[in-house]
């Protein structure tokens, strides 16, 4: 009889520039058999998020590169169906850094059982997840906001600025959204409560794109939740209000293009002095942070955040791609802005 | 009779470039005569500060330009020759914002009266002053230090950088100084107790300094405190740990320069996006401040640091130039760091 397999998707070469689908290669392997403590699981859902373009290359970051021929990292769900820990039963929701394939078996450690009554599995991997929690910390921790300020946020209609923008809203700030096309600008408007959304698109330079925003925030801009960078940056920086925080959880319009070569290495040039004495003179809170050191809030999030999406405050939007070997054109659609909402694969 | 006068130096001319003598002029005005709760002091000691520069420029800043014709702004320390506030008597020893002038009139509520017999009453402008009280402020409200880490501060024997210095020293830090040629090295390193302090007059690129840096800061930098930036920026910020602190106070080598030709307004070109991604890789906090902003903790900082300047723990260094005529030549040998230690003019 043949063995039991799998399939996965591993990084078979490491871009140059944008990253491609030829980038990636679907594979067969044997089904693994779990350890003593392992879990077994078949997966239902896998996570595609901005930050794996990262893992594809080659440089001195937060995390390790994936190395090449290995299965490409990231978040995923699925259903036990081999446990060897006392805490796991066949059938139970996990879920698990398990990465892009349709089977994966690791320590129960690593496992985060899923309450399924409360909300579908797949949120596990957006607002109850990882994404949410970026969102949920970079505001609440790093934001210090204030009733009645004004927060922007790009991506608006993704997991984390939707997020964002929604506790925002609830806190009494006014949140402005910034999204790529009038559809996703409606999306942020009617289903995440922005009060405006300016499509970035319809804007040639950060300057237009600066002139726009300036009108939508009269009173300057006292948060900027920086996940996106590149244009909107340059766009924002100059409105912000004396006082104003920055907290960084991404850069993702700049994953791609080239514009990060590596360190600060090379001489401070042109913009870096203006956007210095910026920081100073408007005493701004520039913090950058990486959701994986801050785990220990993470239950914190979810007793905040649990609740509030099961009575529909805070709200979620899913883009659902299926089939396992669609995940690498889920990713560079994702870094094109192609998405719309939480970016998933189905299996 | 002859009504008496004073004299005073007054902004001339906005500098193009460099601040020259030139840009100041000296003049003759009557001597004011005190309104009800109004103090007359006649001024021992003038401050003359880097932030000095920034108020010579009809730029937006955290602070009104000074105006043409208007006497050039600053601290200044002095004896009270007339008194209309119950507060003050004559012979009372004050600290004021009189600027650069032999007399000044001002209410009472603006004034310090110093206890003289604590400390010499020029430290009310340095140690004990708005330049100590910044370097206290930044190291421990900004700087999250923790015991064992490494601070680097630049302008290490002036007023700031010293501060900083021994208190990093005091709390169990490795304070690494930058400064201006092997005689400020020196005495950072044995009146202040760096560890060690780097020539930057010995390095050609930033890229010479950093690898000076590294050798000297074998762990990295865990705090770089901000009062200089240009090459002393680029050369540290390549070798800041993950978490550290960068707070910022000001960027004196920019100030001549030209470097900063206003705000934020351009594209964000070169070097800012590998900048903007270390910040976010290396999860660093940026804080800009303004010293002004934070007057409510100036007792706190007396009550702490003034025992301490008493037992000697906390040491201070004074580069007096004698003449009020000369302190337009005091501020731009400041701005080219030709100063040694807190730079005073004596009247």
């Amino acid at each position: 009889m043949d063995k039991p397999t799998m399939q996965h998707i591993v990084l078979s070469q490491r871009p140059e520039g944008p990253a491609r689908e030829n980038h990636f290669r679907l594979e067969t392997k044997p089904m693994p058999v779990p350890a003593q403590d392992d879990v077994l699981v078949e997966l239902a859902y896998l996570s595609v998020d901005p930050y794996m373009r990262g893992r594809m290359d080659d440089v001195r970051s937060y995390a390790k590169p994936v190395a090449l021929g290995s299965t490409m990292e990231g978040g995923a769900v699925g259903r036990v169906i081999a446990s060897r820990s006392a805490g796991f039963e066949i059938g139970d929701y996990v879920m698990g850094p398990f990465g892009w394939a349709s089977h994966g078996c690791c320590p129960a450690a690593h496992l985060r059982k899923l309450d399924t009554s409360i909300a579908p599995i797949s949120t596990a991997l957006g607002v109850l997840g990882m994404p949410g929690f970026t969102g949920w910390y970079g505001f609440e921790k790093l934001g210090r906001p204030k009733r009645g300020e004004t927060l922007v946020v790009a991506a608006a209609t993704g997991p984390v600025g939707s997020m964002v923008g929604q506790l925002a809203n609830a806190a009494g700030l006014r949140a402005i959204g910034i999204a790529g096309g009038a559809k996703k600008c409606a999306l942020a408007i009617e289903r995440f409560g922005f009060e405006q959304c300016l499509d970035h698109t319809a804007f040639a330079t950060s300057k237009d794109l600066r002139a726009a925003l300036k009108s939508a925030c009269p009173d300057g801009v006292d948060i900027y939740f920086e996940n996106v960078a590149g244009k909107v940056l340059e766009a924002v920086m100059p409105l912000m209000n004396t006082g104003g925080r920055v907290p960084i959880c991404g850069l993702i319009s700049w994953y791609d293009e080239g514009a990060l070569g590596g360190h600060a290495a090379g001489g401070a040039q042109d913009n870096l002095p203006k956007f210095w004495r910026s920081i100073l003179v408007k005493r701004l809170s520039i913090n950058g942070f990486i959701i994986s050191d801050h785990w220990a809030l993470f239950d914190a999030f979810l007793a905040d955040i649990t609740p509030r999406v099961a009575a529909e405050e805070i709200r979620f939007y899913e883009d659902i791609t299926e089939g396992l070997e669609n995940a690498p054109k889920a990713l560079t659609g994702l870094l094109n802005g192609q998405n719309f909402g939480k970016q998933l694969i189905k299996l």
